[in-house]
């Protein structure tokens, strides 16, 4: 095989949210009857259930009509006058100043930050530390940019609160040379935030080995327990002299559609991000940047709102899920996601997922995305209609029953 | 320097359409005063000039309020009905048939389509032959992949008619292992277009050599003379085994706003083009993809008034052109672009470029940036309102005639 023909090989997406309809039809070693209900696709949050920002389709209009060809052809890091806005409203939430000009770079959704910063970050062969769980895409990312992958375990299981970070081996591995740490706080997909002490050690860690750092903190604007603090890095006084945060409105906010994210950071990175934007698709699309403008602006109390609402499911799921034994989840801290635990099953992974599918039309991801010991779990995004959701966790349940080992 | 580092010290984008914010000041060796007229910025099109297709709002307001969460949570490569859309339109403009299950993927611009082809088919150390002058991408792209650019010329000033492709030197760089072709054809920036037998030569040699292709056919919508045959290779019995076709609705169209643009052809390559959008940035923006069924369904006369408005620019701009002596352009095939070669001049072509922004408010794009030798040509993309750009070329070529050697 050559390099780009197993390069491609080891990249997939037939199990990301959105992708099903792809996957190849299989036998399955199915029992008993379907049990019927509302399909839920819990791959991704259901912005029919949770509308976008009020007001994002009207800044749409008007970037087009009023904004014309200078909102098409904006700067490829972003029209300047959004960049403004965004630098003060995210200076302000994370704590720490931001230069429009030259620390902050529109991107198309957070994937697109991600892509960019990891591109600009990592050199062929570069160690690259991720933490095992976390989002999917972060270890395609290193394969894709010939970069090589080293594990940093959590132990949330073992807590009850926070990340349970193993600050021991992600030491080790700077000290073994890695030269970018990436992590999610909320964790995709476990839920669980980073303590102070966490990110403190991160920064100071990232400092003392001259470590770069992506603070992937999409979900961070979706906390359930305003008593369990939460840290930016990047607020801090020791943290790594190379740092770039990303975030981005397509979660709490739901603004997908759009495909709107935000990396900001390091100078020199940024540079580096927008050189390869301009590579990669130009900019964020025009007209969508308009939509920016209503973030962090949200209607008094719309934020507040929609956090109780998924709060008020994420309770509800997890109530299902205590009935059913060798079931288990821990409260999400963070973020629309639960990571379920199963029984031990009869059936591969793979096959479960698929037979949630064909027999309780629910769709979910399988745990192995987000590292490949996780045989044993699922994630659920419960973004979705309240009702709709707690009816199909329960029939997965039922069916992790049925395919108990 | 480390690896990453020298990388991204190739990759530029100061020079690149909507992007001369970001150039450092320079002090400019100035003569003479400046020359007054509305400002014209021949980067990029001016989508106020000539408005986008009809409707193309209102499509993006149906998916919003219509499609909702379907359609902004579509597959990777695109909504299914929009691609069986697409693919019918597309196999009725280039000649042959499409698969829209796998022989096609939507992308952020053609931009998108081009990094996303580029990316699969790119190995490290594969070479890689392109066309100079050509997009100023392209060569960036073979960089950041680390292939290894093969240069073909084209001799278009020497003949009339067509590209004036050196065929010996396509045969020879493929005889010497080139993997990958990339052309685009009308071409940019030299408006040129390839005639049915370059287009046929493309065709057998990299059928023979094993050559895999991109043909870059942007601007194919756009072609002003009736009696000059335009070959799709892809419509031809003897093609590559590899071969994508890119287009977009960003250019004659006016939809860069959108961000759309479509990959199409080889289906194992398409296949890898999704896998790589899913880390990149997952998908074009949902509610922007419903403006594609606008596109090859305009209103009955909209793209011939829209093709004829460009010819009678095109011909007045050549009519100031050919008054001032030293300066020349070969009269546009395709597209909206004219390559325009200067006297020598007593500065630099990027002081040069500078004077025209500071002395006569016009933006233009270097000849460089499409190939190193080209130190004596600008680029016009002439999509501008009319008379503004007749004045604009205007002050232009008397500034040349001003900075003379």
């Amino acid at each position: 095989m050559d390099y780009i023909t197993e390069k491609f090989s080891k990249l997939g997406c037939d199990n990301a949210p959105g992708q099903e309809s792809l996957q190849k039809a299989e036998v399955l070693p199915m029992e008993g009857d379907s049990i019927p209900g509302t399909p839920v696709d819990f791959s991704h949050g259901d912005v029919d259930a949770h509308k976008p920002i009020p007001g994002s389709l009207e800044r749409f209009v008007e970037g087009y009509v009023v904004g014309g060809g200078h909102q098409a052809y904006t700067e490829y890091r972003g029209k300047a006058g959004i960049r403004e806005y965004l630098a003060e409203k995210l200076a302000q939430f994370s704590g720490a100043p931001v230069d429009p000009a030259t620390e902050l770079i529109l991107t198309p959704g957070t994937q697109g930050a991600l892509f960019l910063a990891m591109g600009s970050l990592i050199g062929r062969g570069d160690k690259v530390a991720i933490i095992e769980p976390d989002y999917f895409a972060n270890r395609k990312l290193v394969e894709f940019f010939d970069g090589e992958l080293v594990p940093i375990p959590i132990r949330w299981t073992e807590c009850e609160q926070y990340s349970g970070l193993d600050l021991q081996a992600l030491e080790k591995a700077f000290q073994d040379g890695v030269k970018l740490f990436l992590y999610s706080n909320p964790n995709n997909p476990t839920g669980v935030t980073y303590s102070p002490e966490e990110v403190a050690a991160i920064g100071r860690l990232a400092k003392q080995y001259n470590v770069a750092v992506i603070a992937d903190e999409l979900y961070s604007r979706q906390l359930f327990d305003k008593n369990l603090a939460y840290t930016h890095l990047r607020a801090l006084e020791e943290k790594p002299d190379t740092l770039i945060t990303i975030i981005g409105p397509s979660k709490t906010e739901s603004l997908s559609g759009f495909r709107l994210g935000v990396a900001y950071g390091s100078a020199h990175i940024i540079t580096r991000m927008e050189k390869l934007q301009a590579i990669v698709s130009l900019r964020t699309a025009g007209y969508c940047q308009s939509a920016y403008l209503n973030w962090f602006s949200e209607p008094d109390g719309w934020m507040e709102d929609r956090i109780a609402a998924h709060k008020a499911i994420r309770d509800d799921l997890l109530k299902v899920v205590e009935k059913y034994p060798g079931c288990w989840a821990r409260p999400t801290e963070g973020g629309s996601y639960i990571f379920l635990k199963l029984p031990e099953l009869k059936v591969t992974l793979t096959q479960f997922v698929k037979l949630c599918r064909a027999q309780a039309a629910v769709t979910v991801t399988p745990g192995t995305e987000f590292g490949p010991q996780f045989t044993q779990w699922i994630r659920l995004n419960f973004s979705q209609d309240h009702q709709a959701a707690v009816d199909a966790v329960d029939r997965v349940c039922q069916l992790a029953m049925r395919y108990q080992a």
